[in-house]
């Protein structure tokens, strides 16, 4: 099966607990692995879990509090460390760099490596990576600073033939190719193929939604609608609503209810309050508006199955 | 028993694993905390090994290569969200405000409490800090970058009286605290009782040492003769000194010979290079020329008993 996996390395809010690390995930899709955020920490958690940083060629920094990057220097001074050459391409408010560049020049002349900044836009909602293996949108949230929510969409496989098919119709080799990236096979007497007859069904596209630092969103659902995964944050619990407005976050009711709104399969609650040492309420309140929720955990690995589309 | 103890939060070198962070060390005197070193993650180890990050009101920055300082921005953040309001004593590079500075402004104006910097000399040998709990001496070790080690002494406590003495002969309150000072008794007739027949022998003054990172100093036991406690970088073995001179490192031989030389009572090695897996062979490499050598682990609490003076 082809991996597109989650794997959490800190759920905590601003101030960690001893078991609770700043805020940092990384998506694995097929062999590439996608870091976002990257709270204080998040390197060793990288190692504790398996994650191999050198597959790493992208991170999304979604906000600038530190609980959501202070790890970042680390772990570019750690690539340094280990003779990394590959770019590394950093998308994050246009002020990061400057930010960041006092540390960076610590580090010295002999950094090996090239890192492309890429300036989020947190006006809008705009596709800030295509390639062949992923789509990666960014869109605004709504917190106390300038923050972006991500979607993670896998990019189509090629089209499994059905090997029968190939001899029944004698298909040639250059055929093949084509019929994979999906068109229909014409026979020599010129006679047309339908490619959904020699193919199987092609694989449904899987989605990861992340959605954190934000207040409630009502319509949230028009940016996320349907993601097999969604972890949105879930600071506080419903008792505390007001508290949650003043802050720019949400309650675990409301992340229920944006995951309800936007049928997504499965809501993850994190970014917990350190005021909560068990997180059991959180997750039953959560449910109440959405059924399949979990309360996300430090080393969790949440892995989307490969599922063929349903033949309609 | 009044405690002096000293807390290892991380011995990796600068490749931190998924089992050693980045170097940062807690001394705890009395009541109060003083943190050594700060790489990242030290706030979560902290609150893992029950730290109470409100007590300590001074840090020590030895260098400012990341592993021992990317923590301290986080650190720094907790305060203010924790509301902070004891001043807190920085003593560290000059440069080091300025590194932090663009972040500690992303902060925001509201940080309740007051950073003091000291500047570290990292020429000669300075009194950096002497209060009734603690003198602290900084010391310039051999790096590739200004790179200090320190020194802590407990201050003398008072004495502790013999009671039946007070009987025997009659000492008035006001001046017990006199003799608690270490002056001798007047007695009305005008003759004198010396202070050591109406008091218990002096607690011995309790003292620790940290010297990392750094070459091997032959002349090192210089700044810490006598020590109850020294640790000393080990980040290579003797089959790697070498390396150890080209970077300004220490193999676990050379801090054994330092302990040795310096008649130190236990020496802690530390600073592991991500090489070693296991670093059992380090610790007898530095047991061949020092016996009482451990290796530092995280979590690891070395407490240093109280013991009166020994009669002459």
């Amino acid at each position: 099966m082809i991996p597109f996996e989650l794997t959490i390395l800190g759920t905590g809010s601003a101030l960690p607990t001893s078991k609770r690390y700043h805020t940092a995930h990384v998506l694995k899709v097929r062999e590439r692995f996608f870091l976002i955020d990257c709270g204080e920490g998040a390197q060793i958690q990288m190692r504790k879990y398996g994650v191999k940083i050198s597959r790493i060629n992208h991170i999304f920094i979604s906000h600038l509090h530190g609980d959501h990057y202070f790890g970042l220097i680390g772990l570019l001074t750690s690539y340094t460390l280990l003779g990394r050459t590959n770019d590394l391409h950093i998308h994050a408010h246009s002020d990061l760099p400057n930010i960041l560049e006092s540390q960076l020049k610590y580090m010295g002349d002999d950094v090996p490596y090239k890192i492309i900044w890429h300036p989020l836009n947190f006006k809008k909602t705009q596709t800030i990576l295509e390639d062949d293996v992923i789509k990666v949108t960014s869109f605004p949230l709504n917190h106390r600073m300038a923050c972006c929510g991500f979607k993670f969409e896998e990019q189509p496989l090629e089209l499994n033939i059905v090997k029968e098919k190939i001899e029944e119709y004698n298909i040639p080799v250059r055929s093949i190719y084509r019929i994979k990236k999906g068109e229909d096979f014409i026979k020599p007497d010129g006679s047309i193929v339908q490619n959904k007859e020699l193919t199987f069904r092609q694989f449904r596209q899987r989605k990861y939604a992340f959605c954190t630092d934000t207040a409630y969103i009502p319509d949230l659902h028009k940016q996320i609608e349907g993601v097999d995964l969604l972890y949105h944050e879930a600071t506080f619990d419903k008792s505390m609503e007001d508290k949650a407005e003043a802050t720019y976050h949400s309650t675990a009711r409301q992340a229920g209810l944006v995951a309800h709104a936007s049928h997504v399969k499965k809501l993850l609650i994190g970014h917990f309050s350190s005021r909560y040492k068990n997180v059991d309420s959180l997750v039953n309140e959560a449910r109440a508006e959405f059924k399949n929720t979990e309360a996300a955990n430090e080393g969790m690995i949440v892995k989307i199955p490969q599922e063929r589309e349903q033949i309609e």
